[in-house]
């Protein structure tokens, strides 16, 4: 059932035994979460533990705090939009474990699949809203400096800083107190926004090259192919960034980035302007995200291939907000 | 003599066909609390006109209102540090006009030339301040989407949005309230951190091709020609972001940019992290600014020689804090 916002702040509450589930190919905010509500069930003295299919990339791993081995009683999701963004391993321990008994997400497109469900679809990230549960119950919790530090980089993270679109006064004002917390944001923020590994910027100059760009300049298409991820040094958790570049460029409306996977899978991100619907785009391709901010998937086609649907989805969703 | 916040709060509403001048080399924060102060006055039905030395940058162009003409009879500088930054067209302001009655500021190191200052040394940005003068005498005020969207953009920019360890939660309660003004963070902020033209890009991969870096990895130093920026097409207002750049390496912990300003003069950039004085290094070539963000120029040497001398000073500044 869908469950209003004190009922999901009594359930967090309630939680024993939990092992809390990220979406794969893991970003701030789900681990964020995850890790937030990990670090404070294990402060109240519960057993707690995060799970990701993909691990928890190397940037990210300043959240992970030392997690006890158990049997699980319950399985809680963080900013899992759809069962398909499990993986494979996952899938297993839900089957093991599961049902999913409570989901916390933020994406309108999020697509049912736990017993219990707190939706915040307007929300900006994940985080915030495990920040807003716990502070309903605040005379619960022990939040310390890390929880504080791990909210803090979903809350930074999805919102590209407090850049896009999604962030709100309330985006701010949890920022604000999450910093009173003691969320070491100048050592997030540089590790999340403003370092680059000589690998990172290579590979820049090497995708900058090969930038295809629409005739009227409105698309714009970033390919990094498997090969200049091995000749750069990079690997897929370090390519964040470079996803918002091509829609960096001055007069670009729709900017895609096509990242190989694998021999055959391809794996797109698509960020939009104000009047273009990325969620739109990648819906054509079975994917989803956010307004601002979406994925999908393709096997088995070139990239040149991925390119011409991906350009000629964005010309026909263009200025259709 | 020093003003106290209530003070200077009523001396800004005292104010009558005030001239407000702006630090050359113009940045959002002195543009952005010129501009915020002239159309707040300008509401009230003052008559009131900014003016900055090298004027206002194409990006910075939405803040400017319809400014009257008049014999001014009070001068204001806003986020002016020291007399040395006017510019020499605002030095014959101050002269025929002049004394400036009235600085309000935000550089520790600011080095007194009005009658009266307001100085918070421990604010983010000057815009925060004229904020909060601004809202400690909010009834008489009428402040509108515009006039946030000027002090926005200060607060944004001189926080590297959000990132830089001058950022408090003040900074964030206040871009909270201005976006609940209306200020339209989304366009302010694609336009000041994430638009680059293909002549920035192109600019960027020069210097980067052309990258010094210490042997330890803890320096580094990109040099911009003026021949550089004329095969780019870049003028010297375009490179704000590239600025920013050395210090996103991964290990390095102290950023130098030099840029030629004409044949003789270079302006350099440092940028460095939590253990290090930017100011105490720009400080030694009689420069100044911020703990993690100051600037100095040099005349008459080669970018080679300048660049060993700034090497040199951070060597023996690093880990000072």
């Amino acid at each position: 059932m869908l469950l209003d916002k004190q009922q999901a702040a009594g359930r967090l509450l309630e939680l024993e035994d939990a092992l809390i589930l990220c979406h794969r190919n893991p970003d701030g905010d789900t681990l964020g979460s995850g890790f937030a509500l990990c670090r404070a069930l294990l402060a109240l003295g519960r057993r707690a533990r995060v799970f990701c299919h993909d691990g928890v990339p190397e940037k990210f791993r300043y959240m992970v705090p030392e997690m006890p081995e158990f049997e699980p009683k319950t399985v809680v999701t963080v900013d899992i939009a759809d069962a398909a963004l499990f993986g494979g391993r996952t899938e297993e321990i839900v089957q093991k474990y599961g049902p999913v008994s409570l989901a916390i997400d933020h994406h309108p497109s999020h697509r049912p699949f736990a017993d219990d469900l707190y939706l915040e679809g307007d929300s900006a990230s994940c985080c915030e809203i495990i920040w807003e549960l716990m502070q309903a119950r605040k005379e619960d919790w022990k939040l310390d400096a890390k929880i504080a530090g791990c909210l803090y980089t979903g809350v930074a993270t999805d919102t590209g800083c407090f850049k896009f679109s999604n962030t709100s006064p309330r985006t701010h004002r949890i920022a604000a107190e999450l910093i009173e917390r003691g969320a070491d944001y100048v050592t997030i923020n540089k590790v999340m926004f403003d370092t680059k590994t000589f690998g990172e910027l290579k590979l820049e100059q090497m995708a900058l090259d090969r930038l295809w760009l629409s005739e009227d300049g409105k698309i714009a298409v970033l390919t990094i192919t498997a090969e200049m991820m091995r000749e750069a040094g990079v690997d897929e958790t370090m390519l964040d960034a470079i996803t918002s570049l091509p829609r960096k460029i001055e007069g670009v409306e729709v900017g895609v980035t096509i990242k190989q996977r694998d021999e055959t899978e391809y794996k797109v991100s698509v960020r939009t302007g104000e009047t273009t619907s990325a969620t739109a785009i990648c819906a054509r391709f079975g994917g989803g995200g956010h307004a601002r901010a979406a994925g999908c998937q393709f096997e088995g086609l070139s990239p040149a291939a991925i390119r011409e649907k991906l350009a000629a989805a964005a010309r026909e969703e263009m200025g259709r907000g």
